[in-house]
């Protein structure tokens, strides 16, 4: 008997559910202040001592009684004598008993070895610092439920505090499980999958004021994990499981902690993170946790964050949200909660958005992305150009001067990312891999700051500029070239096959792995087979898609295909070998606008730079001869 | 010779100065992936390993070959063998070799025994994660200059990366100076400081992305100084020395550093913040901060913090910020760039912002502060009202539920704030110490949420309506009893002076310390003083004032006032003795919009929680018997 359908519960009702069925019981712990920075304070820190602890002066000077320097005027200078008028104080000094007040050191003068002058009376308690000026016992330093941010320890010492009185941090077992999961520096094999959701999980409840262990990988086998939640209850105050967490064949989370306590939900209506179970067991929090990684991290978030912040008293943190124009069309399903990751830029006085991949298995869409776009249940998505609010993962400041850099994509282009950050910090390159023609529109449509474009007009036997002419009729935009580049058939090593030229793939039916629709690439292979008088229906694979060269290199490494269309590096990044082809145009289409900024003259002079060259040319099938020159000037 | 004067450089112009002169050279380390959540990568990360590292099931349910489904429908469903046909898969298991797509565990049935049936083709590739989805080999996971980020560490491990090269945290040494100052937990005497700046410069430095040491504490002699600087320029990167950088008798840091290597800048045109000294010695950067602990945080956060920004080549972090309309009228110096703390909250729509005390040596107002107000040199400062932007401390979303106390401050009110916290944990009370008439006007002008109020009447005979009527006539306000409290003669343990009533003041003439005018206690001592027929006259140090009962309690406890006029938890809380004198009602005024709210009800329903009342009870001098009471029903 397997259960096969999940629940639809939405987001914010299954965790008011689950706030409600479990609690983290509070304890505490005494630190020493100096170690304290981040932690929650548990109640309020009363002031045992004052600061200062005396009257202080506040002056380097001297110190008097203010009452026997009344009358001092220009007119009527007043000679002050050691001991019984005056002496010496340095700031911080303890004004001595019966004087009650500091004069500046500027504002005296010396009138004989002994006895100095003044011109000005002061006034009782002028320029002393009173004790507990700053600090005074008895005083509240920090509430209860603080997080101790540097100066509050500054100010717990100087209140004669050294220790304080913290809550602990919640202990969180964390249990990957899966036959097929390794640790995740292990040799993998074919099947084998590396555990690096924990490393992830742990790192984000560090941060949230947790204190997470990693339990040895449990396999697929009710026992096994009935075993490895039992142990865990016994020391730990929450418990997750990774995967095993949805319907299938493998998956015994919900029966585990069925046996062992309570389900109170399997399945939240969001995309990704649906197969999500919150239960209990031994009154402790049990969540299941999906396998895949982003949909482990948002449940994780949704589901532990709150239940940690609560235990701290602190409010749950709430991401800044900005308005952002979108640059595709995004569509949702009606009653499904969506987590989009964005990649944002600053386009010509607007937040450009682009959704990065959906995938819940793609870690890479959480590294790249600036924001978040939530699409309610209700909705249908947004429609390209719509204005929509997103949640930020960076601050304005720097999406503000993230690039946008669409087309087709190069490993340049990432190497420039790299010299431009090293030259100015503020300076991020996000790019979209939307192939040579999707880099055009999108530079039409103000949506990018720069463009990678390599698409070879069989009529004009030039690169790019007829095609920008057609594009971008009326849109100035700036042509310039980075590199040239070899591209070539990229096949086993020794290379099995023998393939030269396209008509191999045809007549040997080998399995071809094809770039996306608008990618120079494809542009490139469509111009090949027509030259050879063949048709897509002639090669075997010609339908199967990948958006880089990277992807293109990995079928053929990992043998699901046996030949494809690409660049050197990329062949070379798996060992496979490459058959040259040819050496084609890669051009960097940017925006007028982009063109006269402080940026864009960055990215030309670390274009030009010899020692950037050189660094290209390095690694193979480059070749940047005319690297930065303006295309109408080639 | 001492050098007495200080330039007056622009902040800017003094960073400018020491970020062209200063460098921290950059070095690296190799560390765990799984240790480096906040750590910055030294150059670009590539992948290793390619994730999946082969084609992976992306559901449960059947491998097949596409091309042997084509054809299948409700009326020609097909029959799969198993082995030849098909083969049961779970989500992410590895394809078998020939097979190309996986077919839903939902939309097969069973046939016989062994082979199932199903209604529909698949697709090519169909529900199939192909090699490299997620991080393909080759491809950058992370940029140089990253601030690694719990996805990230995933990202690295998935890509096969299970170590990292990253920036070195840079050494600084911290030396605190001064021959009055000593280790924070240690007894203090009359003239020791308690050197609690070291604390919180190294946990400031932590968060920056140092590696702080606090080294011994040094007294002010230039040989001790010169040694502790030249032992640390061995083995530390960059150089705090702490105090001793202004113009006095025992300020030796400048010299020092001019010996061991070069200032460049000595001065600020800051306040706090001025006495900064910036320099080097063997090419390390060299800095003497001012010893008033603000001035100190200030001046690191200027200057060393963008100097480990730019060693770890991030940005800046930039405080967001918000306008805020001022509670009171803030004066300026020409010339001078000020810094001023303070509190913020959200009153009848609009954000209120009050000044916390400008003293350097204050460290309790950057622990109360909300956010930082900038006065450019060239300002004059700002009217009441006005509306300005000032940097946040906190998100605007906490800032927003910040309750502004105003008035007359009791220890209850920070009772209140705990207890409001614990069932709301965004709710915080920020006190305002106004005295009751300031409460009063500060509800009129729409700048507080609550006042607390104990005026007494004499012709009336009754506590704070007469004042509220007479100073807010046209404002609907609501008046709630808080307390009953006693007021009485703090003094000496034991009594010496045998004082019990106003009388004895005079006639022993005894050192008063006072409460600052508008305050309820001062109004109260003003009428004993009238009903007893003395004058401000006869009382010794009627002008001299205080803010707090606390500070009453303090100066009373210091031994330089023998006699104040305050409540019995501050003479407490200073092992005073306290002679009862009067109990007076001490109410809350409520503005109109404030008593509607969520967070009233909440502070109503404590005010009135049995338990609440029985905890102020238990300190003593309290009596909660009308808490809660609406006065007109009283």
């Amino acid at each position: 008997m397997r259960k096969v359908y999940l629940s639809n519960t939405p987001r914010k009702e299954a965790l008011e559910l689950f706030l409600n069925k479990v609690e983290i019981p509070r304890s505490m712990e005494i630190i020493a202040v100096a170690e304290s920075t981040g932690r929650v304070t548990s109640e309020p820190v009363f002031a045992r001592l004052s600061m200062p602890g005396y009257h202080a002066a506040a002056m380097d000077g001297i110190a008097v009684r203010a009452e026997s320097t009344f009358g001092a005027s220009d007119q009527n200078p007043l000679i002050l004598k050691p001991e019984d008028d005056y002496c010496y104080i340095n700031t911080g000094g303890p004004l001595p008993a019966d004087f009650n007040a500091v004069i500046k050191i500027e504002d005296i003068q010396p009138f004989d070895d002994e006895s100095v002058e003044i011109l000005n009376p002061a006034t009782p308690w002028q320029h002393v610092r009173a004790v507990g000026e700053d600090v005074v016992a008895g005083e509240i330093i920090v509430q209860a439920k603080h997080r101790l941010k540097p100066p509050d320890l500054g100010a717990l010492l100087a209140g004669g505090i050294s220790e304080v009185r913290v809550l602990k941090k919640p202990k969180v077992a964390i249990i990957p499980s899966g036959s097929e999961v390794i640790e995740p520096g292990r040799e993998r094999k074919p099947g084998s999958v590396p555990d690096f959701n924990s490393t992830v999980i742990a790192s984000y409840l560090h941060e949230w004021g947790a204190e997470p262990e990693i339990m040895p990988i449990v396999p697929d086998e009710p026992a096994n994990i009935r075993t490895a939640v039992t142990a865990a209850l016994e020391i730990h105050d929450l418990i997750i499981v990774i995967a095993g967490s949805s319907a299938g064949a493998k998956d015994f989370t919900f029966t585990v902690i069925e046996e062992l306590g309570e389900v109170f939900l399997h399945g939240v209506a969001t995309r990704p993170g649906k197969p999500t179970i919150l239960g209990q067991a031994n009154n402790k929090p049990v969540i299941g946790l999906p396998g895949y990684p982003v949909s482990a991290y948002m449940s994780l978030e949704w589901f532990v964050q709150p239940l940690l912040c609560r235990y701290l008293g602190l409010p749950l943190p709430q991401r800044e949200k900005h308005p952002v124009t979108l640059g595709r069309r995004i569509i949702s399903e009606i009653g499904v909660e969506e987590f989009i990751r964005m990649t944002v830029g600053y386009v010509d006085g607007r937040y450009m958005a682009n959704p990065l991949t959906r995938g819940a298995g793609v870690t890479m869409s959480m590294v790249r992305a600036d924001g978040l776009l939530v699409i309610p249940p209700n909705s249908l998505g947004f429609e390209q150009d719509e204005t929509v609010d997103i949640e930020l993962y960076r601050p304005l400041s720097e999406l503000r001067c993230n690039l946008l850099a669409a087309g087709s994509h190069d490993l340049i282009i990432d190497l420039l990312g790299t010299a431009l950050k090293e030259r100015d910090p503020q300076v991020n390159i996000t790019s979209s891999h939307l192939g040579s023609m999707g880099g055009i529109a999108a530079i039409g449509r103000g949506q990018a700051h720069l463009a990678g474009v390599h698409l070879f007009d069989p009529d004009t036997k030039e690169y790019n500029q007829s095609y920008i002419r057609k594009m971008l009729p009326d849109k100035k935009t700036h042509l310039v070239n980075l590199t040239y580049r070899m591209q070539g058939w990229i096949v086993p090593r020794g290379n099995p096959e023998g393939i030269n030229r396209i008509e191999d793939l045809a007549e040997k039916k080998l399995a071809f792995i094809n770039r996306q629709k608008g990618a120079g690439t494809r542009i490139l292979f469509d111009h090949l087979l027509q030259e050879a008088g063949l048709s897509a229906k002639d090669i075997y694979g010609y339908e199967r898609e990948e958006h880089t060269h990277l992807n293109i290199a990995a079928a053929v490494a990992a043998g699901t295909a046996r030949v494809g269309l690409g660049i050197l590096p990329a062949a070379k990044a798996f060992d496979l070998d490459f058959v040259p082809l040819i050496e084609e145009r890669y051009d960097l289409l940017l925006s007028d606008s982009f063109y006269t900024s402080k940026e864009a003259n960055l990215l030309l002079d670390i274009i030009t730079d010899p020692l950037f060259q050189k660094q290209v040319e390095d690694m193979g099938g480059y070749s940047m001869r005319d690297a930065g020159k303006n295309i109408d000037g080639l």
